[in-house]
């Protein structure tokens, strides 16, 4: 395991695994590893010769009232999870090495990072994919690795490699759920034991909803199914419940192959996401 | 020499060139090939192992009332003369193949393409940035060819291609001038013998400035004295003369180590550009 802790190194390594005609898995992070990060760095382990992660808390993306230097770091217990499962190289930046010059030019998400979570944190995603272009710039991965969890930030991204003909592949990893339907999250330990009970309701909502989109395409009829079911078994305080195209994120129509069906949901104070994509089978 | 016509075919020819490790020499135009685009691609032949030249007329980069459907095509030609300078492919896809999908995400250069050439030509360069950025994910060049001629794109491609770490090296092939100093271009064929006469005082305005920057980094004098020069030599009419910092195109301090000075003049009716690059040593 190599710790790359400047653009330099991280050249240098790459050049000599291009050199070697390797492939190249990479999974971006921003540390504070949880079992999700491991499952995305064991399949980039497992479907290339070589894995690496970036470990960078991305200042572009944290928005005035959030707070960046807050964001948990530690680096050392990051790199031992990394080389747990198998990771050859992390790529550990300092934001003066990322950001060394701002010449004003911006990558800019458009219409669908105005929805969802972007609703509430206008700019992220502008730095989300500023940050991901720039690290498939400099990795040059073969495959790049991404949890469906986050649902729009991949939906994003894969219309920003789409539209700007990035050479990656992006794999796309679903979401892992206890055995309840819970999707597994950092969040699940704030909940009381109460507030634990109800969760599960959040997926089975979503599956509801999905069984409604695949036999009626009726996205409104959807949504408000899983709305009644979330308001009728928890106490949560819905944030949205959306029913979507899949990655353009828009009003489903007769043309959509793709559904997304999205949840945001606060239990108790503690905000929860969750998805479900389906295939549809549009004309 | 080969003909690739769709984004399908240049990536088989990419991906061959990648597996016999080669060096790719790349040279982005809009076709209607001149002198100025074969000495790019002799220079991308000589230095590479491959050179490919792109053939695109890019419509995001016109502006409303700039004609996109009146600019010149000839492929053959364009073909024919690429060959022969030595180019191994060309690529010329169709504006579908390149603009399939919108998804609305957009790359858009800021400050410095609001003056020079871009003050008359609001989102020309958020255009031409976006399909440079496209054309180097999919060509994956290891240098790429720009002509100084045109200052301020090459100065925005180099900060998008340093802002954005852009796995390539770009290389800038200096003016090529006529004898007594015009700057080639073929919009020259359009002067009549007296403007022909009168049109290599732009360069030997832009001299004079070079002369005062360096002996006393005061833009503003070096500006005013090319205006007076163009003034008093020729008929013509000024649309910008600027001294500026380099590739941020900014104000002159004390920190600038390098200087544009570039100048947009009217001759009769043929708008003429030019411009002199040049290291001053600041702190």
């Amino acid at each position: 395991m190599q710790v790359l802790k400047t653009i330099a190194e991280l050249r240098t390594w790459v050049a000599a695994k291009q050199n070697e005609k390797q492939t190249i898995g990479f999974v971006p992070t921003m540390g504070a590893l949880h079992e999700g990060h491991l499952t995305l760095a064991a399949a980039a382990k497992k479907e290339n010769d070589v894995a690496i992660m970036s470990v960078f808390v991305n200042p572009t993306q944290f928005g005035p009232n959030e707070d960046f230097d807050a964001y948990p770091r530690d680096l050392a217990r990051d790199v031992e999870l990394a080389s747990s499962v198998g990771v050859d190289a992390v790529f550990a930046p300092s934001v003066d090495d990322m950001y060394p010059h701002d010449g004003g030019i911006r990558l800019l998400a458009g219409r669908q990072a105005t929805i969802l979570c972007g609703a509430s944190r206008p700019g992220h995603f502008d730095g989300v994919i500023q940050v991901v272009s720039k690290l498939f710039h400099l990795v040059q991965p073969t495959h790049a690795y991404f949890g469906q969890k986050d649902a729009q930030q991949v939906a994003i991204i894969q219309t920003m490699v789409r539209d700007f003909n990035f050479p990656v592949t992006l794999r796309i990893i679903p979401v892992v759920r206890e055995e309840d339907g819970l999707a597994k999250s950092s969040r699940n330990i704030y909940l009381s034991e109460a507030e634990r009970a109800e969760a599960p309701n959040i997926y089975a909502a979503l599956q509801m909803a999905r069984d409604i989109v695949v036999k009626t395409n009726d996205a409104a009829a959807a949504v408000q199914a899983a709305r009644n079911h979330i308001e009728s078994t928890t106490n949560g305080r819905i944030d949205y419940i959306e029913v979507l195209s899949y990655p353009d994120l828009a009003q489903v129509n007769e043309q959509t192959t793709d559904v997304l069906i999205a949840a945001a949901v606060y239990i108790g104070t503690t905000r929860l996401i969750d998805n479900i994509l389906v295939s549809v089978g549009g004309k």
